[in-house]
């Protein structure tokens, strides 16, 4: 059984609160706030999401942006972390330093601040979890259910640098410019959530492979997504559909989903363009529900797994 | 170096936030909220905070409880729960349900609400993070630092239950009665939050032996703390002072150790037998700093390590 269904089988009955969404969404809102007030926790496992030879400090800067990107793609701004580290014996304790001080600049960097947490003896790799508050420009999250039908299917970034950063690893191929992508995400800057804010009806981060995650969307809203591969930017110089695939479906890429009315496509170029976010228009909502990908204008079969879940 | 000195050393430089307290509490205050708003983090690992073979419902609501301890202990009520957990490949996905089973049935018990989280596959043991938010009855939550001299020095339940159980576990008696409060705390009701935003100067919860905690508060509010032996509620039948001495360093009682003006003593019993809270008056704050025990009115040798640091 996945992680995704240990979860509904599991533990959704257990999330009743109306701000828990059922766990289906990214982010919970906090009965303590007034709506706007958000947590999300992500966990990084050793061997898992990263690797033993990762440089520690990239393994921080991960960390902080994986949940980062969740709290950006609702619409919100970060604000209070607390920690959980496992640390094993077998790692030198010198590192700790370098973990410290990439965790503290990078939190800077997105605005938020370290407020508690727990530091625990870990007996085998590294382990870590990271709860993240965040604080909604609007009056709640902007959750994945929200999108209607014929509406303007949007993503930011490029998708793929982190497979090509981790297939390269693979290799042995170090200095590959996507290693760098791979180990530390690429958030969009933090003027994307205002983006997001002002005009998603529905939003998530892309983590799990955009084609996957656009079926999720698809799927929490009941409508419809149709992408067209040929206005999605892809990482290095993607020419062939079998690629564009692959890199479609590895995850890793946080960038942001979304979904608008198609009235607001000129104001969106603009506010992204002001708020030095990339965004690109990769697609449309339909009545018809489920996933269907083309390639200028030819439909393409689906691959067999849409996306990656980290086994 | 323990994980106390890895977190003053490194992380309490980055927490910069007035409700990070440094660090140096048991709580956060959220920026989120109106400083009623805390949140707290704890994990549990296999092998170092529980037993592999500890029945998995326990392992859930002891995970549940050493947080719920902390947010009781700062006058506040549990709130909203999000759960990291990192399952290993070796252990039988069956057990799954009834660790949800048992998490569910015990965040009920303490009023809390599971809203969100991560699960991911461990490469060793299970390990477990759990951040709870709580609401404080007062303005602010009851912090270490507020106890001045010439007051009471409380605690809640006996100590030493959590210990004696362990060393059950280790001669094979696993029909000990102290087995089951090792493995599953027993707090008190959540009603202890009110004695303790009503009357308390200082609060934490007794985690790490009653003598570290308590040197812990008073160093924290620049007191002294006298402890009188005899007046401590130990479990089982300690009357050699080398037991007392075992049972009050040893650790994981999850109680609250509390200070209080001397005026209020009549108020807190009578307030503690309705809430059905167990406390005892075990001592008084000085204002010569430093900690001191007495059994009888004779002053007795503290032990060498006053407290427990899992390693």
């Amino acid at each position: 059984m996945s992680e995704r269904d240990w979860i509904s089988r599991y533990f959704a009955p257990l999330a009743t609160a109306p701000g828990a969404a059922g766990l289906r969404d990214d982010v919970a809102e906090l009965s303590g706030g007034d709506g706007r007030l958000i947590a999300t926790t992500d966990a990084l496992v050793e061997g898992v999401h990263f690797l033993p030879d990762d440089p520690i400090d990239t393994i921080a800067r991960k960390l902080v942006r994986t949940n980062v990107s969740d709290v950006l793609s609702k619409g919100a701004l970060p604000e209070d972390v607390l920690l959980t580290l496992g640390w094993p014996n077998s790692r030198p304790e010198s590192e700790i330093a370098a973990f410290a001080s990439a965790l503290g600049d990078d939190l800077e960097t997105f605005g938020a601040r370290l407020v508690g947490g727990d530091t625990v003896r870990s007996r085998a790799g590294l382990f870590l979890s990271l709860t993240l508050t965040g604080r909604c420009l609007c009056e709640h999250p902007v959750r994945r259910s929200g999108a209607a039908h014929d509406q303007d299917i949007w993503v930011t970034g490029e998708m793929g640098a982190a497979c090509l950063g981790f297939e390269a690893l693979q290799r042995g191929e170090c200095d590959s410019p996507h290693v760098a992508v791979y180990r530390v995400p690429r958030l969009q800057p933090v003027s994307a959530a205002h983006l997001i804010a002002n005009h998603a009806s529905a939003a998530m981060d892309v983590s799990d492979g955009l084609l996957g995650d656009a079926s999720a969307l698809g799927e929490a809203s009941g409508v419809g997504m149709k992408l067209a591969l040929e206005e999605i930017r892809f990482a290095g110089k993607a020419t062939d559909i079998d690629t564009m695939l692959r890199l479609a479906t590895w995850g890793d890429d946080y960038q942001i989903l979304f979904t608008s009315e198609k009235t607001r496509r000129e104001t969106i170029l603009a506010d992204a363009d002001d708020a030095g976010v990339s965004v690109a228009r990769i697609g449309e909502t339909s009545q018809k529900t489920g996933l269907s990908i083309t390639w200028r204008g030819e439909a393409v079969n689906l691959p067999e797994t849409l996306g990656f879940e980290h086994g």
